[in-house]
């Protein structure tokens, strides 16, 4: 693994996402999340996991830079991994907390919803879905999984907008569960993996997969045409453009 | 055109409300209602749709006095076009805001919910879905679409009670999105309808329609079992009566 | 009946849970409770039904102490039974009104949130869903109907923690929607069924059907799957413990 490193402590592992600066998601990385998250639902000694950021960032959502330079069939290659990935982390059926360490925008917003408790920590940094800023389609599972948090309506009107929260924000309508000095975070994390994992884990697992049937289901529906219809999107010379100003002002802020 | 009123201003379709003192709906009225919806729909110089009312009513709702009048033909003709009017407005994919002028129960509330955005004058003004104390069958579908916005548990309390709300009282529970000035409400819905079609137009639509995808399937599935039991309400003497009497009060109150 | 007392007044059916000190709910209480909810239903002479508790105790949910007692078959029966009382709970379709006089745990919370009110005493007292600690699996179906009233996202973290709840919070999520004395609990019930048999009865029941829908599928899809997964756990040995020091605690209390 170069993108993810994983220690275990006291039954729990520890994944730590951990490439660049800023965590941006590309092909090896996702497959590299997506491979430690069934070692860990494998493993009969891990008895759940917590997802750890890096300094101001938790994620900055898809590597954009890189996705732009992929040819047809990685980019539909990319999003299908993408989405197995997401399908495989709201599946995962043991304890799942999320640290957010800072920015966690859009794909790092994603993961993050997964899971099924969020840490944030205070800062000037936003969360949130900002697919259609940046030119792409919201899949129909994305909506559901962010409503379930959200509720619909706010789901609705935050995607329509782009909305990206700060962490006061996004405690306050539920999209994170707790807000803490960044110090904490990691203590705070375990503290409530404690709280699922005190309980019988048998009863406990298998409730989370009642609890999740309708989510997971629509994760595990067909996701070619919602796939097809991003990438059509993708690679029209409208999303290009807005994809090329979103990068060059990246590169621009190096 | 008798009782529509269409107007465009920079790429946006106004859509004036225009029967009565009251904007109450009849058959003729939805079906220019539906016919203008589809027109900006399939024209692509349109970009998104403001549905105006009238001093002190956005709309009075179905118009019962006319109603009364209908024969067994005429009422079920009106449900199946009133239904296929909602249908039509829940799969709009352009941006829809409703600036909601004046009182807005029943029918009016119901193409108010339709849009995504809902400004209301302030003012002592009622909107709500109050089926029940006519002696109306909700249909499921109506029921989704309240509970969309106010989440169920709200939605269903409401409708068993028959609740209408005062302009603050909307605000508060989502059911509207702002309350301002009467002065304002034109300018409000601009800017607001401005937020969306700043983006990749294409996107944000396809991301709209996967986003109300189990919305338009409520509305896309076959309606007759539940225009069916409403007529054999409608046509009980109970519900007659109760007409009867909301009718003479409307008229009395002229 | 003996654990079930019924009275009748106004039109209105007053059902006394009586069994013990707590109202736990064993293999006869849960039929005659069944029984009785069909009386109401297919009584025309009766327009809705308030559930009362006992003093402290609106019930303590399952009965742990007999239960554990019970053989394979017997359990069996128990959860199908139970399970089936709460799919004609659900269904029921005139207005219903729990009367929480006290605890309201577990079962208890399910018979609560199966009616269309509830109205909590105030006091130091509990209600909510706490299998998990319980060491039992949470079927799709009791999700979804907490989630109903609760919100996925509050269904979700309350569930996964065991969550209880006094009636001051109760109130404020939505759980209940009145905290009374409990000398006023039995007139704030019937004011309530007053306010939904004021209007016809025919259009409100009806309504109500279309308006559980949903939740009513998830209880008449078949459950086998659901008990014997709850089964196997309430057979390990992880479960039994867990139940036996429960037990244990109950009757050292007593």
């Amino acid at each position: 693994m170069n993108f993810v490193t994983v220690t275990v402590d006291q039954r729990i592992s520890h994944i730590y996402l951990d490439r660049g600066k800023s965590n941006a998601l590309d092909q090896q990385m996702i497959e590299e999340l997506r491979q430690t998250i069934i070692e860990a639902r494998e493993n009969p000694a891990i008895e759940g996991i917590i997802l750890h950021g890096k300094a101001d960032f938790f994620s900055a959502g898809l590597d954009l830079v890189a996705l732009y330079e992929y040819n047809e069939d990685e980019v539909r290659r990319f999003w299908h991994t993408f989405l197995d990935f997401v399908r495989t982390l709201v599946s995962f059926d043991k304890p799942a907390v999320a640290a957010i360490s800072g920015h966690s925008p859009a794909g790092g917003c994603v993961v993050a919803i997964c899971c099924d408790y969020r840490i944030m920590a205070q800062g000037d940094y936003i969360i949130g879905l900002n697919e259609i800023p940046v030119g792409l389609i919201v899949p129909e599972s994305i909506f559901q999984l962010y409503g379930f948090w959200l509720g619909q309506a706010r789901a609705y009107r935050y995607l329509l907008e782009g909305k990206l929260l700060n962490p006061r924000d996004a405690l306050e309508v539920g999209l994170v569960d707790e807000v803490v000095d960044i110090k904490s975070i990691r203590t705070t994390a375990e503290r409530q993996i404690g709280k699922y994992t005190q309980y019988e884990q048998n009863a406990w697992r298998q409730s989370k997969r009642h609890l999740r049937r309708s989510l997971i289901a629509q994760f595990e529906a067909d996701q070619t045409d919602a796939i097809e219809a991003l990438l059509k999107r993708w690679w029209s010379p409208a999303t290009r453009t807005i994809l090329k100003a979103i990068i060059d002002n990246l590169k621009g802020g190096k």
